[in-house]
């Protein structure tokens, strides 16, 4: 295998940091802007955060959850009277205190004094508080809940150290937020909610991920429940991937969100919020991303399948590029995943090899390079992304008449869909270990010289409170975080190791970004 | 027609500005956000957007513009450097100066004076500036030209008086940044963006625009040349819809967005900018409302037929339930406008009619209701909420048998989609006057007893500068601006109304939003 020359300089197992970062740049996903903490998404970048936008939306529809926008501003008053809210959150936030630029008499501009806002104004972290106002206004009697509603939006909070799509100042993100009459109704939609995400990260992103709830310390401020689908990055760290709250009637005492119920009482709403966000693009390159680039699960790459004519500059580029037009029009016409196939024609000047790897290392399934040899033939030469080197070390091209390709593309891109799913989930299995029972084997199993060690799932007893944060502290100096307790977890059996009174329950233990 | 009792309690005629904050209130479109400035755009008016992104958005990726993403914030300093651009915008906007809160010590928060920014950000008006500083590094050679960018962003101008969807200090915009290598290259983007955007407000929007240059004093600071798509409003009143510029080199140079051209010399690109907001929400309100409420052209609407089960709350109601839902689904299972048909049950709690003037003020474009004798005889009541009301002021529904209704329902829509641009192209024609030969005629044509003049089409000498500016003071003194010199327009005869020189071309007058 040295023989091979991968696209990539840097390879995961040496340093996955730099790996990451070299990812991003070269698949031409992101940039930094030179604005503290914002990151410029790049059109490949921002078509796969386009195509989860497109399927996730879809879901979100599906259930019933309609669409709305509310403002990027909230008044610092509206920000504080939340207070459990405001205590548990970063107060880092970018706050807007004045609303005119005035020359300063040297060529330059500064705030105009005389300018200055009576009230400041937070730029949304998150829009509980903003939702909640309107919903106070929109529910009043039990018919007009539940009331489902969502935004895609930008969002801020202002963050010292950044990393593209893990952790920027500004990030997009969807937040759902709906309120019902009951309890049950509320945690009904938190679960509802979970396994949406879950089978969006499965299916549509051949994410494998593990839906639990998180524990009392990892919870949302204020919220009665957190939930979460974790994901298991190459390095063996976790990522969380996504969160659906159940809120219980706090926000809403918080916002007085109040209605009449059947009977005429004057009742709490019970709330839920839940959210998925642009990290999601920095969890795929980290675990479908390999030593030649990124790849693209098929369902949300923006192209699946690149045509690279192999352009000579001479007469025959015209007859050479009605072939390829024609073999991208038959590819258009066709249906993978449930939707037409997203073929691109890449006729750009420069030669089709350096072209090949610019999509290589972006992470295009379906790679077809055609000649003038090729189209003499009838023939084409199918790069799969999921299978890119023979044992030889060689790109693995496989060359087989146009009709065939045609025909079995579908059938390609949904096999490389269910392709990386499956490897990204063996991977993941292979790395939970379940058989740990003490605290002194999770310190080992997690040993400073194990690069990659993976999570490790354990009895607990669910302490709370003091309690809670002495485990949590001990995890810390481990650099350990609690994940979930896995929905699909088996019975707690044992002792707690971190308290040990009997298990009732058994808890994912990671590394985490 | 005194026997009609309209859905709205305010007729166009009689408080046009009245009228619209009623529609935009009664068809649930959008409302005050408590945040000064901010609108929350609710579910149907946020559905009718999301319409509108959905159709120019394929328009934006047909033509080979890739959609990415800038950040929101912009370095004052950044900003300072293009100095035309500032000197023409406005000054007002939200300025970023603190990076965290903490206790004022009363149990509220302040800026926290230790996290002063040491440069103000601007939340951005536009994208220029930051788009630019991209394009400088993603700009080499001219084989990276052209270089075809967009954004679905929102953005924020300050303003002391605001209208929902029409000013707003955020609004939500697509903008288009596009860098060529010659000025040719660029003029023809600049016209394509113009003629996408007219495409689009006809047959998406059904709404007849005038596509044509703004003269000088209109033109986006800094820019060449600007364009402008212009629609006649129900009150005569002008608004413009969408623009497109071209830049020149100009903004090129404070950005620094140069290339090597094929034989090795620097050269300036020249770019373009081009952009359609939330305003258009409005623009649709305007033409399309009735003292009803609003008509939704079928291609934008969210839903494009409601079933309205006549529920007794008895056991006869799964059974009308079920037959609702058959209906339902033969008609979503059908294409309409090149897609499938949009179509809601709505079973919610309540009286029929109620829930029918409901819909009729949203302006879906067919409201089929269905009770228990319906069903029993296979029948729908269909009302087209283009032809409302009978001459004898009664709904005026169609009794009709269901398959016949599921058939024809494809046509029906495409019919209300032409119709209300019939209605309105008739309207606006009837409204343009174009026999003004001189300024007296003109004062007297917009004389202030004259409720809703519409347009003058006047010929004109293209006065430039000082010459320019005093006729716009004498146009403003009569509450008067041009519009633009449209495409199409006729040649130009006899003297220009306002410096008496021989005329070159013809220009609209009209007041405007």
């Amino acid at each position: 295998m040295s023989a091979i020359r991968h696209a990539l300089s840097i390879k995961r197992q040496d340093d996955f940091a730099q790996w990451y970062q070299e990812v991003v740049a070269a698949a031409d996903m992101a940039e930094e802007s030179g604005v503290r903490g914002c990151m410029v998404i790049k059109p490949w970048g921002y078509g796969i955060w386009e195509r989860m936008q497109r399927l996730l939306d879809a879901r979100i529809k599906a259930a019933g959850v309609q669409n709305a926008y509310f403002p990027l501003f909230i008044p610092l008053g509206n920000f504080v009277r939340e207070a459990a809210h405001v205590e548990g959150f970063a107060k880092e936030m970018a706050v807007v205190t004045h609303h005119r630029l005035i020359s300063d008499g040297k060529g330059g501009l500064i705030p105009d004094p005389e300018a200055k806002l009576e009230e400041p104004l937070i730029v949304r972290p998150t829009s509980e508080t903003i939702i909640g106002d309107a919903m106070s206004r929109w529910v009043q009697s039990w018919r007009d809940l539940p009331l489902l509603l969502n935004q895609w939006a930008n969002v801020v909070r202002w963050e010292m150290r950044t990393r593209m799509f893990l952790r920027t100042s500004e990030f997009l993100w969807q937040e759902g937020h709906t309120a019902h009459a009951t309890r049950d109704d509320a945690r009904a939609e938190t679960m509802r909610a979970l396994e949406m995400y879950r089978a969006f990260a499965e299916d549509d992103l051949s994410l494998p991920v593990i839906a639990g709830e998180k524990p009392e310390n990892e919870r949302f401020p204020g919220a009665a429940e957190t939930w979460s689908i974790e994901a298991m990055m190459q390095d063996g760290k976790a990522l969380q991937a996504g969160t659906s709250h159940y809120l219980g009637t706090s926000f809403a005492e918080a916002a007085g969100i109040r209605y009449q119920d059947r009977e005429g009482g004057q009742q709490l709403a019970h709330t839920t919020s839940w959210g998925v966000s642009t990290r999601m693009v920095g969890a795929l390159i980290m675990t479908h991303g390999d030593d030649d680039g990124l790849r693209v699960p098929p369902a949300v790459a923006p192209q699946q399948i690149v045509i690279l004519p192999m352009l000579r500059e001479d007469d025959g580029d015209a007859a050479l590029l009605a072939y390829c037009e024609a073999l991208r029009a038959s590819l258009a016409g066709q249906t993978a995943l449930g939707e037409p196939i997203r073929v691109l024609l890449d006729s750009r000047p420069g030669k089709a090899a350096a072209r090949r790897w610019d999509w290589v290392r972006r992470g295009a399934p379906l790679i077809v390079e055609v000649g003038p040899r090729d189209m003499t033939e009838g023939k084409v030469a199918v790069l799969r992304r999921d299978r890119l080197w023979t044992e030889a070390g060689k790109p693995d091209f496989a060359f087989m008449p146009r009709e065939s390709f045609v025909a079995e593309a579908a059938i390609t891109l949904a096999s490389i869909q269910q392709g990386l799913h499956a490897e990204a989930h063996a991977r993941r299995e292979a790395n939970v270990e379940r058989g740990i029972a003490s605290f002194e084997a999770l310190a080992d199993f997690f040993a400073a010289d194990k690069r990659y060690p993976g999570w490790a799932e354990v009895p607990w007893a669910r302490p709370t409170g003091a309690a809670l944060d002495a485990v949590v502290e001990r995890l810390k100096a481990l650099k350990l975080t609690f994940r979930n307790v896995p929905l699909g977890a088996g019975p707690a059996e044992g002792a707690c190791l971190f308290t040990g009174e009997p298990a009732v329950e058994r808890i994912l233990v990671a590394r985490a970004y």
